[in-house]
Parts: structure tokens; sequence; C-alpha cells
């Protein structure tokens, strides 16, 4: 995207872009702008705490980082930013996604992490459309608009037509 | 507080009071105002609709709810608003929290909470004013001479002195 | 079914259509007429509200709500009417359906749930036949035969045949 | 109490009666007539046919089990009686209840257990006196009136004068 | 087989028979006779009573039971007979066998159930010929043997020939 | 006891006394002689060997090993003879039991425990006498007795006075 | 490989070969020479005795362990040898590898096991190396290099042209 | 301690020294000189990077890491060093250990974390004293006499005056 971006998105390794993907899609259907970079907590640390800390004055908003197995990611780059950072456990090999979440959300005191489902980098893309909605009344009418559109599809199913 | 409140922190029962007052007093450290309640996703569930139907207009920010066991509020009040909710999974006597945290945080697609740490209403309130900080700069900066002290304390400890 | 409905049946979504079918079979087993419905508790609570408080008044007996993940929809149906609610927690990409479980079975005290085990619809149906045979002794005579043909069935088998 | 038994309260051992005294004082609150033996699905399996056998024809509605561990009791019960069966897992001194829950709630197709929440036995009274009321509008108003005095408790909470 | 048997393997339903079949064939290399059939303690609560009481007196040594899910069968039969009691959980549809396992083992003071591993039938198998060598030096000798078997088979392996 | 001993009981350290003397206990109980030892599969494993590989033909006929945490004891034990071997997962300070209940059941193909539940020691001593009253009918009047004396213990409780 | 081997990699089963490769070939990489050996601690006791006993003095520095289930491999040869032991957790096909973690990472006091993740034998490697870097800076080069590597093939990535 | 200290042993938090100290006193009764610190992945991230930076070149050959929670302290070392590190998950208030464990072990491929059982600071030690040994017979020589000694004093345990 040509515009400035005030999201990021970044994940610890390639093999989770198929899962973050959503995160990208659901921003762009809301028009904000985002980027998307590969960082690893344990790979490229050095990246890691320029990404982080640059965040702010590049005039990101909010970072969203998804990782898997013992994840990192989202917790030192909160330890390095001052921005809300949400963060995405991808469901690894093994432990069905428990050690990504556990990882993710047990941050200590001081150091929060915005935590969200499982594999679920759309609600990551949402939660964050939320907060720039604190201060953006057009975003807050999207997702009321949004919502309604769910509730909608939902009241229109005919099940006795699938059965 | 008299002034306006922008955050409002809910729980579910009384007994999670001891649990959620840090959250009350670190968002009066940082001089963000805010509003406590016992509002019930079960027991008063009129209540809730009303609650987070009304809150973005009545001039909250964001919504903080604890809750344990089969912990539905803070997904129930995000389903009502479109304010970001953040969800703390108080430990209740039995699963050591385990219950309590995959109840709030594994949310279906279309609803994000964002979740903090088991029994850590300190980190939901900071990860508040981080949602605060993307459009207050004196936030970021209170957030950043935060993070500047806990650094501190932590370097002056004398361990042998301890031992 | 043309009858007025006794049993209603929902779940939060159409994927979980595959896994609730069997209530609906079983019930139409037992001759118990039923009407099935996708209704969330997060992305149609207004729905959920409006479906619950209706439901004695409408006739239902027994409501059967099926969810996964943080699943709150039998909960909040509870919350909103005074029937049983019987909870079939439905095993989703993650966590093999302990999330689904927890999230059902944790009630608070004053709201119960009924909950079955994961992804057994056809529990559900046959719980909800019992709650009916407490006063119509022809559900109690059909449960009886049930039980003997399950035994019957178990009894006939050759396993010799069958290895 | 001197009525004929609606609720058949049974527990694995006495060391269950503190959790499972709720129950008994909930239905009595209801005014909803009680027994309440020890019978052991393993210890006492002949009491346990012949109480499950013979509970319909002596009046009995509803069962309630608690029991802890390896809890096979509520789902021995279930399959001795048409009744509906509701299960309340007792922790016990290993595995916070899990073991408990998982060995009443995760029953084979064709034998369900009503499961409540670990140590829950309040519920399980409340869940009985639902199942009642769908045959006795009495109970139903009752549990209307119960519902109305749990909001309005909560709603009466003044959390200003407990901080 | 045409001998009297000495071990009795039964198992909840027949779709458990591939898993159990394993400790027929192992019984059958050690030359001990055994009897194999689908007996559930929900299902044919009465066949599992008179089978188990009627085991020792009909020349059986040791019962194998095996179950999935909520799996009380080996308890079951535990109870109503003073032989020794093999129990296997089997891995069910969720919860990757979890349940089985903390079902079967977890039993209360009184009633033992010697446990082998999930999914593991031919262990139940060795451990029933354990048994049976107390008394029976021949098979301490078959064991022995079997023991070195697998001793040689391993040693003889050339790892270098499978990379 | 003077008696030579039939079943050994070891345990991997003096901490665990306490949780495996109710297996003496029974024994005695039963009239059956028994030895008790520490033996740690980490730290003496030369004593280890030496006990297995002797066990039957110092007589014994039944090892009963209570171990914790990485709980090695039963299995290595199990590994050096071929008398059956029943194994006590001991819950330690962490992880409430789960670790010991699983290094201790999930044995490999080949080489079987028979696994009592957490902390049950008494049910260790119990399975033991099932064990040896395959060819003892002396012992399998006792535990007849013993199944009696529970169900009269239980069905003499008299829950009224008690609450 | 012709060179004294300097770690040895055993495993339990030849069923673990495919997931143990990556520790030889990553040693390979790093021109740290290797053997490998199928030793199974329950089924070749007497191998695992006399390989660990013999380790240090035949030229090994370190012990890499794989196995699964109850995974009792590494910790049996760590309590036979000085040397350091790094177990490898092997998922099975039950319990998603939590059984596998718990019996390898839980030792008791005294005698340590150096766990890596579930399945994750290229970390056995590396870590293997780290020890020997400690008395070899020329391996400590290497690693450094390796980390670039790691770093530079990351910052590489160009995900706009995956998306 | 003033010699040149071998091993750095750190902390997240002053809360964790009660459980770290016996790695120290362990390496003190090895002769191993340490130094101790506390440094914390998120409150004082440049700390964390300039120790692990510097500390190969400072002499140490071996750091111990201790952290609960969503432990990131050893993993964030490990990425910035190419010295051995090991992890010891300290047991928090909530999920019994379990997170802190996870996410230590769980480290992605590349960076390897050498964990230890959870609050088993000693075997931290020892695994140190261990990995130094590779290249210096006189801590061999002390590590076999430390194995002799824990032998003895359990062969020495007379359980008779015990019980």
């Amino acid at each position: 995207m040509t515009q400035q971006p005030l999201i990021g998105i970044i994940m610890g390794s390639t093999s989770d872009l198929e899962k973050m993907k959503p995160a990208a899609e659901t921003l762009t259907d809301f028009g904000v702008p985002w980027e998307m970079r590969v960082i690893s907590a344990h790979r490229t640390p050095d990246l890691a705490v320029q990404y982080a800390r640059s965040a702010r004055e590049r005039g990101l908003a909010v970072i969203i980082g998804g990782a898997g197995g013992a994840a990192h990611l989202p917790g030192v780059i909160a330890a390095l930013t001052t921005l809300p950072v949400i963060g995405v456990p991808i469901k690894s090999k093994t432990l069905d996604g428990l050690d990504s979440l556990l990882s993710i959300v047990q941050m200590p005191r001081g150091i929060p992490v915005a935590t969200v489902g499982i594999d679920n980098a759309k609600n990551a893309a949402l939660l964050a459309v939320r907060m720039l909605s604190v201060s953006r009344p057009d975003l807050a009418e999207k997702l009321a608009a949004f919502h309604q559109k769910m509730a909608r599809d939902i009241e229109a199913i005919e099940l006795a037509e699938m059965m």
C-alpha cells in the first residue's frame, strides 16, 4: 500500500504468513494502511530492537505480532515500544497452540500484550481498528456497519435449505 | 474520581474486586479517569447490554472486564460495543485460571477481546493507557518514563545484599 | 416439522451444523418436534436476547445450544431464560475442544448449563427427552425401549466374525 | 423432609457432603423436596443398581450425583435409569478437578449426563428446578423471581464503599 | 481358541476392536487362552454385572478392559470382581486420550484398576502374562525370552543403512 | 515383618514415605508380607538393577514403585524384571501430579507398568493382592470380605445425622 | 564419519530416526563428528548402562537422547554418566508430546537433563555445539557466523512477493 | 566470590531469588565461580542485550536464566550469545509452572535453551558443571564423587527406623 502505514504486522517466520494474511486483508477492508515484515525475536534480535524502537516515530499506531511455540516476539516488541502490541498465538506442530498462547499472554506486570485467540489474525486486525476508533469516528462507524452486516448475514441463513 | 471517566472497569462479582483494584490504581497513577462497576453477563444481562451499548456515547474509550470460570463478560461486552475491550481472566477455585483464560481469549472471528495474563489487572490498565497514547502524546511520554523507571529500579538492585 | 416445536436447537455458526444435526435426528426418532436456528451470542446479540426471552412463551421446553472456542452461547441463553439449557461444546481447530468445554461447563453460581460431551449433540437430544419424560410417561417408555435396543445390539455382536 | 422427595442427591463419599450440601439448601429454598444418600458406583455397586432402577417408580424426577477422581457415579446411574441425571464433578486432591470433570462429561453416545461446573452443586439444584419447571409454572415463576433478585443484588452494589 | 480362557478381553464398542486386537495376538503368542467380548458399562449394564460377577468361577484369572472418553468400563468391572482388572484407555476423537486415561486411572481408594498407556493393548496383555507368571514358571521363562528377543532386535539395528 | 516378603515396595526418596505407607499397612491387613526400600532410578542406578534382577529369585511376586516428577523408577524396574510392577505416581510440588502420572503410565510397547491413581498407594497394595489371589483362594476370600465391608460401611452412613 | 565421534546421538526406536536425523545433519554442518545408535532404556537396559558408563572414556563429550511417551532414555543415561545429556522429547501418537516433554524435563534434583523443544533435534545439536564452544573458539566463531546467516536470511525476505 | 565468574546466574525479578539460590550454592560446592544479577527481558531490554553480548568476552562459559510466566529471559539471552544458556522455569501464581516451562523449552529451530525442571535451579547448576567438565577433568571427578555420595546417602537409609 502506498499510504503511510498505521499498523505494523510482523511475524517470526514466513511459515506464519498464511495465518497472518487475514490481518492485512481485514485492515485493507477498513481502509487502514499497514506494512508487513518477518522479524524474529530470536533470529533477528537487532532488527526487532530497531523496528520496535522506531515504530512510534515512523507513524505506526499499533503493532500486530504473530508467533508460535515459545512465542516471544510480541512480548519482546512490547518491551521496546509504548505502542499497543497485539499478539497472535500461532498453532505450531505440537501442543495445539497452548505453548504459543501461554508464551504470549502471561506477560509479567509492567509490559502488556493484547492477546487474541490462537491463529485468529483477523481479530487482531479488528482489535487494532477498535483501538484506532477511539480517536477516529469514521472507523467507529465502519465497525458499527461491520457488526450490523455480521448480524444480517447470520439472520439471513436458512438452515432448512442446508439440511 | 470527578473527571469524566475514560476507562470503564467492570467485573462479574465483588469477589473479583481485590484482583481488579490494581487496574484502577494504575490508571490513577497515569492520571486517566476511570469508573468501576459490578456487571455480570449472566446475572445482570440487561445491565450488560445497557452498559456496553451506551459506553462510547458516554465518553468511555476502553472497557476493562475481569471475570472467572466460564468468563463471558468481556466477550459479551465486546459484542455490544465497538470500543476496544480488554479481558482479565480471574483465577477461580478450580483449574488454576485456565478456564477463565480460554473463555476470554478464544473469541470467534469478528469480535476480538484484548486478553492479558491471568489476574493481571495492572497490565490491563497499562494496555488501556497504551491504546489512549496513540492519540495522546502526553500519555506516550508518561509510558516512556514508566518504562525508564522500571529499568532503573531493576538495575539498582544489589542482590549481594539480599543473600 | 409442522408441529409446534418443543426443543430449540441453536448454534453459533453454520459450520457447526454437521455436528448438531444428530440432535435433530434423534429428536425426530423420539417424535419430539424441534426447530433449528443459527444464533451467535457475539455476532447477533439482539437475536440471542429475543430468542431466549420469548422461548418459554413460544412453547419451547428445552434449548440445546452448540458452540466452539470461547463458547458463550449456551451460557448467555441460560442467563435470559429459566428453561433448562443444554450446552454442546464443539471442537474447534485448536485445543481439541477443551476451550469449548470449559467455556460452557464452568458457569458461575446462579445460571446452570447442562453440559454434554464434546461434539456429542446426540446426547444433548437424549438428555432433552429425559427432561421431558419427567412429565410424559410415553417418552419414558420410548427411552426404556431405546435402552433395551442399545443393549440388544451390543449383545448380538459376534466379535469372532469381525477378526 | 417429610414430603415425597422429587430430587435424589447422591454422592460417592461422605467427604463430598460439604460440597453437595448447597444442592439440598437450594432445593429447599425452592420448596422442592429431596433425599440425600451416599452411594458409590465402585464400593456399593448393588446399591447403585437398586437405587437407579427404582428411582422413577419411587417418584423421583431428577437425580443429582456428585463424585471426584475417576467419577463414574453419575454415568453409572444414568445407564440404569431414564430419568435425567445431573453430574457434579468434585475437585479431589490432585489434578484440580479436571479428572472429575472429564470422567463425568465425556459420556458415550446413548447415555447423557447433564454436567455442571466443578464443585458447583448449587447449579445442579437450579438445573433440576429448571427441568421441573417445564411442567410446573409455579417453579418457572420462582426461577424468574430468583433471576430478578440476583440482578437487583448486583445492581445495588456500591463498589465505591468497598475500596 | 478352544482352551478354557484365562484372560477376558472386553471393550465398550466394536470401534475399539482394532486397538484391542494386539492384546489377543500377544496372548496367543504366549500360549495364554483368551476370550473377547463387547460389553458396555453404560449400554449393557446388566451384562457387565453378570460378566464380572461370574468371571472368577468361570476360570478367568485377569480381565482386560478397553474404553474411551468417560471410560468407566474397567472401573465398573473392578468393582464387581476381585480379579485383577487391567484398563486400556482408548484415544477418542477429542482430548487426545486424556479423558480416557484419567477416567480409568484415577479410581477411588478401595477399587484399583491396573492402567496401561493410551491405546497400548499389547502392554495390557504383557502385564496379564506377568501376573500369571507369579505362579507359572513357564510363563516367566517365556517373558525372559521375550525380553531377550526385544534386546537382540534392537542391538541388531544398523542405523547407517537406514539413513 | 519376619516372613519372607512377597511384595517389594520401593520409592525414589524418603520424602515419598508418607504417601507410600498405606501400601504397607494394607498389605499387613491382608497378611501379605512385604519389604520396603528407597531406590532411585537416577541416584542409585546400580542398586535398581541389582534389586530388580534378583527380585524373582529372592521370592518377590510383585514390586510396587512410587515416584514423582519425571518418575522413571517403576518403568526402569519393569525393564529389568518379568514380575508385575505397579507404579504409584506421587504428586510433586508442580504440575499437580500430571508429570508423575504420564511418566509412569505411557510406557512403550513391550514393558508394561500397572499404574494406579496419583498418590494412591493403598490401591497399589490392593492390586497386588488381587494379583496374588489368582493362585491363592484365601486372598480371594479376604478380598471378597473387604468388598463386603466397604459396602456395609457406606450403607450404614446416616447422612441426616451429619448435616 | 571416520573421525572419533564427539557427540553420541541415541534414540529409543528406529521410528524416531526421521525426527533425530536433523541433529546429525546439523553436527555435520559444524564439522563435529558424531555417532548414532538405537538404545532403549526399557528394551535394552544393559546396553544403556554400558553405553553411558563408557561414554566419557570413549571420547564422547555430549550425549543427545531422543525418546517419546514415558521417555526415560535421556534421564537414565544422565544417571549413568557425568557428561552433559541433552533430551529431545519426541511427539508420539497421543497427548501431542506433552508426556514426552514432562518425562524428560522434570528430572529430580541431582541428575539434570538439558531438554530442548518437542521434536527439535536440530536445537539439540546446536546446544551441543554451544557446549563444545566453551573450550573451542573455532566453534564459537562458526556459531556466530550461523547466527549472522540466520539474521541475513530473514532480513532478505520480500513478503510482498509472497502474497 | 572474588574469582573471575564462569557462570552467570540471572533472573527476571528479585522474587525469583529464593528459587535461584540453590544454583549459586551448588556451584560454590563445586568450586565454580559465579555472578548473579536481576535482568528482565521485558523491563530492562537494553541491559539484557548488553549482558548477553558481552558474556563470552567477559569470560563467562554458561548462563543460567530463571523466569516465570511468559518466561522469555533465557530465550532472549540465547538469541544474543553463542554460549550455552540454561533455562529454569519458575512456577508463578497460576498455571502451576506450565506457562513458564513451555515459554522456555519450545524455542524455534536455531536458538536452543537447555531447559531443566520447574523450580529446579540446583539441576541448572549441575548441568553447567557437566558442560564445563567436558574440558575440565577435575570437575568430571567432582561430579563422579557427587554421584557416589548421592548413591551412598540413599543406600544408608533405614526405612524401618522412620516408620
